[in-house]
């Protein structure tokens, strides 16, 4: 199929165009006229299939040259496909199970064949219903833990490191849109905004005028653009994260680049902070969903721990990269020079995740890519008094980064701007 | 000459082998036998000849497949000659006639013919002569703001960056020597180093028992391979910088690659306090070059304000990249904010250059590449009494990078050091 040229699969003719794979014959039965597709993507971007054969069952991603939200005004490249794939593969080998396996990959069709997790959804749906997933939070700050860890000069050997870094330095359209839409969008008034009108214009407006939070973001995204810490997912949101009971898995990484290790973890906590401040909307009743609420902001916390501590187990045993040798520490004599120097990183991570925690939260209700969580509330009343609180912690992280010290503050914090909006809590 | 394999060239052969190029016969004069080529290289890693022709002059510089001081066991990329003839094009273009004048070049031969700079020495023999150079700190700080700024995402677009990033995240095997030779090996007993022996001894085992200095280096370290500010010189110090009179030029970017723009700027200081350090072990009496060493550190002071002053000025001209638009501050009527964000920028880059004054320091007297400004005094009591309260300098910039204010503190700094190993000064 390489020298087909690029054309979109439809339901009707996936099952002829992709009957040759012997890797799709297997999942599925070798008869391809007994395969059926069906399109499901809800995403922005893409066409994602579910295919269906008598042995099993397959999805089937397909890149599309325009944004899907937007249409073929917004051109987007379908080379994110390969970049998408390239973060797979590598993200399997970093932690394994923790992503979809890759059954057949086709650069031409920017076309992807991947498991098909039986009986997940997408995460954000759990946390708009208010379902609990046992164990997500250890998943999650060990997904992040290990894919930076071991993308990273800690534990890459150089050479494979600065290969890697090129390669994903071309994901520039991908990066592109983080930038633009993520960092400085929301803090004006960029034409492809929206917010709750008029409710949060107030807000809104005060927040685009306030120079330090502007700056800080402009900080941020030139951390973002520069500081290639590690390979990041890039849009680790709970949009991406796939569940069922206790087991999940962590999708879509086409926005994958080098870049700070704490941008993944802190748009990933951002997320529990806006699922957790969007509860109000949901609830049949104030006072309904305080357990979940509880059980999100643990969540939250939880990830920030299982990171630290995963990233400290790997720091013991895995360090192996040209960063912080134990020549000149361990190997002197100096176990607590390594410890000391994996504090001051992480307390450095810990910065930055504060920081990409506000902008995150303020382009989800400033900009154009708005979450579910606040969306599916119809009342706009409703949903402002969801998202106002939200921006005002997002603004008091991005500006508090240097000071607030852990994730408690973090959660206290959350709290205390959900309660000034609604005493009633 | 692509299709020819590799082939040093030689004096003898020189004139014949490159007598087809236009571009050497306009230089040179048409006929190549009347060329004449002298090898006159003395740095460690090339060849490097001057030929003469009735007509004019050229430099002939030539990569060679191994480390030129070490020998045949130390292979080398050639492809360096190629990132050196990639950031020459663009320093050219940045600063404009900061640099010489790329003539020829061949990737295949890994040769670059360029300007020969007439009456030009090397600046680090000035400084160990005792010449001062009017107009120098100007002419430094401000190619280092230019090609810095320019190299940015201050300035450029997001796309050329990110390929510019790409490209010379190839320059792997000299990357891994500044990697391994600046940051770790000098605090560790690194089969390479050597120091002035045994009249450092104690200081060297002190620093390198120093866990809090190595636990700096290390986070220097992490600076350099991820934070991928601007186009780095990658070795900009006095011996890459050739003058005659008020006129200067820089050479030797085959170290270029993407990195923090402290990196550039502390490196070049440092080299100044190690002049400044060395001068006692030069001058014929004590004392005797005392307007000398006022000279040195007015230099290296006004290497920052000529940098700070001219990056302020880009910032303000021409920050047309993807950091820090306009559209979020002087668009809004908020032109104090985006001088707020500058103040912040060169408080970073500050930052950044202290320590990277104090690892650079440290390695030229600790670990294997030495500077003639020491390794020129004969009497290693003598060489030593310069190279210690050096040493204890790097110590002090690296630990206090986070609180020592301004040039004037460094350069306190250094004359306290300096009184301190030689009361009578």
């Amino acid at each position: 199929m390489d020298a087909t040229p690029y054309r979109p699969l439809t339901a009707a003719d996936l099952p002829a165009r992709l009957g040759d794979l012997p890797a799709l014959r297997a999942l599925l039965g070798p008869d391809p006229a007994q395969w059926e597709a069906v399109e499901v993507g809800d995403g922005n971007l893409n066409l994602v299939f579910i295919v269906t054969g008598p042995a099993g069952r397959a999805v089937a991603k397909q890149a599309l040259p325009y944004v899907r939200l937007v249409g073929e005004s917004w051109p987007l490249p379908l080379d994110r496909s390969w970049f998408e794939w390239n973060a797979l593969t590598r993200q399997a080998a970093r932690d394994p199970g923790a992503v979809p396996r890759v059954h057949h990959f086709d650069r031409g069709q920017a076309l992807i064949v991947m498991d098909f997790l039986d009986g997940h959804r997408i995460l954000r749906r759990s946390l708009i219903e208010g379902v609990e997933h046992p164990g997500l939070a250890a998943f999650l700050g060990r997904f992040a833990a290990r894919t930076l860890f071991r993308s990273s000069d800690l534990a890459m050997p150089a050479a494979a490191r600065k290969a890697d870094l090129a390669l994903f330095a071309g994901n520039v359209a991908l990066l592109d849109i983080t930038e633009a839409l993520v960092f400085t969008d929301p803090y004006f008034a960029a034409p492809l905004n929206k917010h709750t009108s008029p409710q949060l214009n107030a807000l809104a407006a005060e927040l685009r005028a306030d120079a330090r939070l502007k700056i800080e973001a402009q900080h941020l995204k030139a951390a973002f653009t520069a500081n290639a810490e590690a390979l990041l997912h890039g849009d680790l949101h709970t949009g991406s994260v796939m569940v069922v009971g206790e087991r999940a898995a962590v999708i879509d990484p086409e926005f994958a680049a080098y870049g700070p290790i704490g941008f993944d973890v802190g748009m990933l906590i951002a997320n529990f902070l806006m699922a957790f401040h969007a509860q109000s909307g949901h609830e049949p009743a104030p006072g309904g969903r305080d357990a979940y609420r509880a059980w999100i902001l643990g969540v939250a916390g939880g990830i920030w721990d299982e990171f630290a501590a995963e990233f400290a187990r790997l720091w013991r045993t895995e360090r192996r990269g040209i960063l912080y040798p134990a020549a000149l520490y361990e190997d002197q004599g100096q176990p607590e020079a390594a410890e000391a120097a994996l504090a001051d990183r992480l307390a450095a991570i810990w910065t930055d995740a504060l920081g990409f925690m506000g902008v995150e939260i303020h382009r989800r209700i400033l900009g154009l890519a708005h979450n579910a969580d606040f969306e599916t509330i119809a009342d706009p009343d409703r949903r402002a008094a969801c998202e106002a609180p939200a921006l005002r912690l997002g603004r008091r992280l991005a500006l508090g980064r240097r000071t607030i010290r852990d994730m408690a503050e973090v959660v206290a914090l959350a709290r205390a701007e959900d309660a000034a909006q609604s005493p009633s809590r």
